[in-house]
């Protein structure tokens, strides 16, 4: 494997993976307070594009690079908005029903 | 612009800008509770590589769009652990020294 390509797979494999300790940090901690929903949502949108960018262009690795990603974030999303949910319906001092 | 082009725009601009809701939010609410340091340090390490690779392979898009992506992704990494050191410095609860 030539430098170019290492570069470009080290970079993939980074911009990829660096979604994981984001995924295990809510999942350990619960705590989503500064995590913007906003981006989660235009960044998975994005990465629905880019695998649908693969698919037209028939690019397996674009596709399941992409792939991996649209899980992680989508997973971050899912997460963030389940958990400002959950604090919705059980704001700060009330103790809910059980 | 033929559709192909227009859904790697689409994916480009949004995996993009995805990162501007993220920096106005820790901006505005300084709450930088659930984000987690480690996945801004892999992604913006990547987002280098990519530039890298976009300085290789001479393709000006490619490192505009990384350009980009790298600012917005160092400066939630940078304004993260700035907040972090200043609550660190400060405990809840502790009245710092002024």
């Amino acid at each position: 494997m030539d430098n170019t390509t290492l570069v470009g797979m080290l970079a993939a494999v980074c911009t990829t993976a660096a979604f994981v300790p984001q995924v295990l940090q809510i999942l350990k901690s619960g705590n989503v307070d500064g995590i913007s929903v906003a981006m989660y949502s235009t960044f998975t949108f994005g990465v629905t594009m880019w695998l649908i960018y693969g698919i037209i262009l028939q690019d397996l690795p674009m596709f399941l690079a992409n792939l991996v990603t649209f899980l992680l974030s989508s997973s971050v999303l899912i997460l963030t908005l389940r958990k400002r949910w959950q604090n919705r319906r059980a704001p700060k001092g009330v103790i809910p029903h059980v």
